[in-house]
């Protein structure tokens, strides 16, 4: 186990990201550098009103804390009272044209420690995709790239996926889906570290690829219009049912980065 | 104890906002019945991209179950497991100048039964409202309003209202307040019910004048964007915090009728 070496892939990836679609938008994303009180930090990397995303956040952040929230060690009882630090990078891009998804991505470390007690890791992640108006050959590549990414966990990593971004006051699913996974520890680190990697190569080698296919797909209006209104359903799920975004609200996390996955115009009908 | 009375003004207070918000809005407000699957329903008045109101939903609802929600019960231990009927009239206003303030009202009177048992009562209500660009002027006007129409409880439902209406997250109160009561109950229905009227009139006499004063002033751009940038704060609210939208949607309520309070068109900058 290599909390250094995660640390710095998580920022590597970070700027393998941000330089993607940086190439993508033609333009520089801004750096939102932030400090947490109770520990650790992170930094935003941020795109408002560009040409290709209307907002795009891509966030890097690592935290750490004398106890794990009792949210997070319920679901496993020897964590409980353990100090922690959780590392990760956690995107969401809101694109401008109806015509390209908006995305969601996010990998993360997690450790736990007690004295005299050996260290507690897993890794978790995932990235899901929302279209408004969906071409199925681009559906199915983002599908068949979660499953090449993620190799026999894919069943039980999709079914994961849409389970946890369901709107259950609306009985309607967020979006086309894709791989979420959590507590990931096969007992070999190197092992789900390589996993963590591809899962991040999966999301550089395909999403920025849909991008460049419809950017520039001409709209209408009334797709305009459709994409504000389902970009309610976004604000909906992160404000009601998101875990992290609820858990960030709630002990005092940095409310811009954690709203940064809001959409930047939203209509309710 | 009359329920029969209270159902019937409250149809008729319904009836009173919405004639005198269509003789300021100079259009007519659209009806949306609804019925819950458990028992019970009710209708919307629904005002759309009107001149003056943007969005606007004035909620008549009576609903009955056989248990009361444990998050209902868990304040007073003698409701536990009573079978309830709610009767209420709730409304969100949201006008399309920024210079007149967006506002909530809500009256309803709650019963929970169990045989051979006295029924159990109680009222609940309030008034509070959002200013863009908020006049001291109307401020003031308005909180006069509320004092003079709950009398000695001022001071509690006043400070009530600002700790309700509090979005923690960001430590900003929602708006300017009002006044905000539940679980009343002085031992004398008619006299609560008379101070439920009181309440209801403040809100007819109040706001249709703020609306009046203010909804020809003109507003640039940068006034609008500063109004869509507060709206955010309200979904925020009511997507996060507000137990009536958090309880509606976590049981099965209407999902359109309950979200009819979020605004038509926010912007998260």
């Amino acid at each position: 186990m290599n909390p250094a070496a995660i640390h710095a892939y998580l920022l590597e990836l970070q700027n393998r990201i941000v330089a993607e679609l940086e190439r993508v938008e033609g333009r520089s994303f801004r750096r939102d550098p932030w400090q947490r009180e109770e520990g650790g930090g992170g930094e935003s990397r941020i795109i408002e009103d560009g040409d290709v995303f209307e907002r795009g956040g891509v966030n890097f952040s690592r935290v750490h804390g004398e106890r794990l929230p009792p949210s997070a060690s319920a679901a496993r009882r020897e964590l409980a009272g353990r100090a922690f630090e959780a590392t990760g990078v956690s995107l969401v891009l809101h694109p401008r044209n109806p015509y390209v998804p908006t995305v969601h991505m996010n990998v993360r470390f997690l450790v736990a420690t007690k004295p005299q007690s050996e260290p507690i890791w897993w890794f978790g992640g995932g990235m899901d995709m929302t279209p408004y108006y969906g071409f199925e050959e681009d559906a199915r590549h983002f599908h068949a790239t979660c499953r090449k990414a993620v190799g026999s966990h894919y069943p039980r990593f999709k079914k994961w996926c849409d389970e946890y971004f369901h709107l259950k006051h609306r009985n309607e699913p967020r979006g086309i889906g894709g791989i979420f996974y959590d507590w990931h520890d096969s007992g070999d680190w190197e092992a789900d570290f390589v996993f963590t990697r591809e899962v991040g190569s999966a999301f550089l080698r395909v999403y920025p690829e849909l991008v460049r296919r419809n950017w520039a797909k001409s709209w209408s209006e009334a797709e305009r219009e459709e994409q504000l209104v389902r970009r309610g359903r976004y604000v909906e799920f992160n404000l009601l049912h998101d875990r992290g975004t609820l858990f960030g609200l709630k002990t005092g996390g940095n409310v811009e980065s954690i709203l940064s996955s809001l959409p930047p115009l939203v209509k309710w009908p």
